[in-house]
């Protein structure tokens, strides 16, 4: 998508296979482009969350093994640089899923193949990444489509949580792609972002790629979508997903559960937006079974932002020395979710529906 | 409450009618009392939330008339402080109930006898706060005892939103009150305390009053409270209330109903803790008539915290001139709410269990 006017994607190799990142954690105040170099930039760039979201960690993680394989292409190295990026992000599915088709493939690869394979998966990986949410953008607007024909309007309210656009993938994003692929087809969309605290990456993040790709919207704290559903300021809400169960339980960022909550109170339709990589389908019951990773407290205790000199700072919003608690996901169960919006097409939050997309998945059956 | 060991309110009056206040904007960084002395200081006080809270806006509003009165003691002046008194802040409907019972003090008052009358009127009404909050508290430690009971612990675990503590009425606080009540009887109480973005009360002011009367908590994000709840660590929300309809519909801080939702959800009580002054006995649907503040947009642009030279300074966390929206409270539908308590004793929050509240509140039955 666009950044001041020129075409970017989240990641990307260039020649003599250099892999570029934006370096996130500056957004919106500064663009940033770095280079990862070696498996410890890769694991300190999903770490420390320079890329996150669960597409592009799975990409990224894709690119560590390719690059790895430039400094060390031996056996002990690829169990090395599993284990190290395995422990990066504990909740990501993705990553699991990434690390997984890198390794199976690498371990049967000869030695001397495995830097040229791995650089080709890698590009494969991206551009699916990039397919995958396209057609996620064209499954999703079906749902856009429906709504303002129901509503006789040109015009549409979305809500949305944390950041699953372009930047938590490769390009497109899964929960902005049908806006992104809306707004090219003439309609009026209006986005409201929940800032998304502790980390704040719909304000930091989701308005900026709104703002580059000209989408109106407003930024709202994460305590006022329930209010602005209650007096139907809202007429859809789509979110991103970590991980989802084979129900359709949904793993997403801290308070997706809240949103879900309130739209199923004001028949408000809540659609979660993922590449099919992010189920799980040995998980069943996502609340008793997803394991949600706790975060450092000063994410709660301290806020980032831009003083009035510019200067990128952190603030200390509680009494000194507070213990935070700092859950980073919580679970939607699928009961609140109106739908899947999948690369597949859009599905029904429930084992029956869900099997189909399984089945799909591993090739058992043509996608439909 | 205790403040660095020491008991103060968050209002008092001294000799020669001297009015101070703590100037909660710079909580919980710096401790500063000041004093007003004009309906200038007063109305700024008010509007821009040196004080907040219901409670303790009414009480700052007596206040208000009874310094104007030492000024000037004039019919014009009683109607001018009265419209700028209620210019200040639209939503808290204690704010109208203070002004309206000075206003009529006074203009049935002789002239030279309206400000001994309105210090006397405030300062009633000072300690009519401070009992009245003292029996929410005795009211609330009955329903703590019963789930404590139920639950053959000796530890409990509460969410609260906001701060409805002490800062926001003259002492204990409505929320608040039941805890430190419950605390002073021995009940191991933990606490679970909202940020509450944008003005994070939460943060600033709910772990400060905590931390000073060492009851044990954790600051969280707005977003967190739902998992909490989905994994059984809360046992009880108490919130405090703006405004209540007839029929027990309860305007509070925005994200009040969110966290009513996830209760609900979770079969965890969700109790409303309110001086029945903050009941609107003229509003039945609260989600319908009840105006909501929208109040600046920079609130959710700019958080306020210390730095690391222990300056309290704004840092910008969106895109520049980012439009947000910033509705100041919601309206929690009586059907979330398990129980109001109220300085009479716990009510339904129905029409018929309130119609009672109604008939003691305006003395036609006795206290319960």
């Amino acid at each position: 998508m666009k950044v001041n006017g020129k075409n970017y994607t989240s990641i990307w190799i260039e020649q003599n296979n250099k892999v570029f990142i934006i370096d996130q954690r500056w957004l919106p105040h500064k663009f940033k482009i770095v280079e990862l170099k070696n498996i410890n930039d890769f694991c300190t760039a999903i770490k420390d969350m320079w890329v996150r979201g669960a597409p592009l960690i799975g990409v990224t993680a894709a690119f560590a093994f390719a690059k790895s394989m430039e400094i060390d292409n031996s056996d002990d190295d690829l169990i090395d640089i599993k284990s190290k990026l395995l422990s990066t992000r504990p909740t990501a599915v993705n990553l699991q899923w990434a690390v997984k088709i890198m390794f199976d493939l690498l371990s049967n690869t000869k030695k001397e193949n495995r830097l040229d394979e791995a650089i080709k998966k890698a590009k494969i990986m991206l551009e699916e990444d990039i397919n995958s949410n396209y057609r996620i953008g064209k499954n999703g607007y079906e749902i856009i489509k429906k709504i303002i024909n129901e509503k006789k309007s040109k015009s549409l309210n979305i809500l949305t949580h944390c950041n699953a656009g372009w930047l938590a993938t490769v390009d497109w994003g899964t929960a902005t792609s049908p806006i992104y692929y809306a707004k090219e087809r003439g309609v009026n969309i209006h986005v409201f972002v929940d800032e998304t605290r502790p980390r704040n990456q719909g304000a930091q993040l989701t308005t900026w790629e709104l703002l580059n790709n000209d989408i109106s919207h407003n930024l709202i704290v994460d305590n006022a979508g329930g209010h602005l559903m209650q007096h139907n300021e809202i007429d859809l809400v789509i979110v991103g997903s970590d991980r989802t169960s084979a129900k359709g339980d949904v793993c997403n960022k801290i308070g997706t559960y809240l949103k879900a909550l309130c739209a199923y109170d004001n028949n408000v339709p809540f659609y979660v937006a993922l590449p099919s990589s992010t189920i799980d389908w040995n998980i069943r019951d996502g609340i008793k079974d997803i394991p949600i990773e706790e975060r450092d407290a000063n994410e709660v205790n301290f806020v980032q932002g831009k003083d009035k000199n510019s200067n990128i700072i952190n603030v200390d919003i509680a009494p000194e020395g507070t213990k935070s608690r700092n859950p980073a996901f919580d679970v939607t169960p699928s009961r609140l979710v109106s739908g899947l919006i999948t690369e597949h097409g859009v599905f029904e939050a429930n084992f029956h529906s869900m099997q189909k997309l399984e089945k799909i998945t591993k090739g058992k059956i043509e996608d439909v």
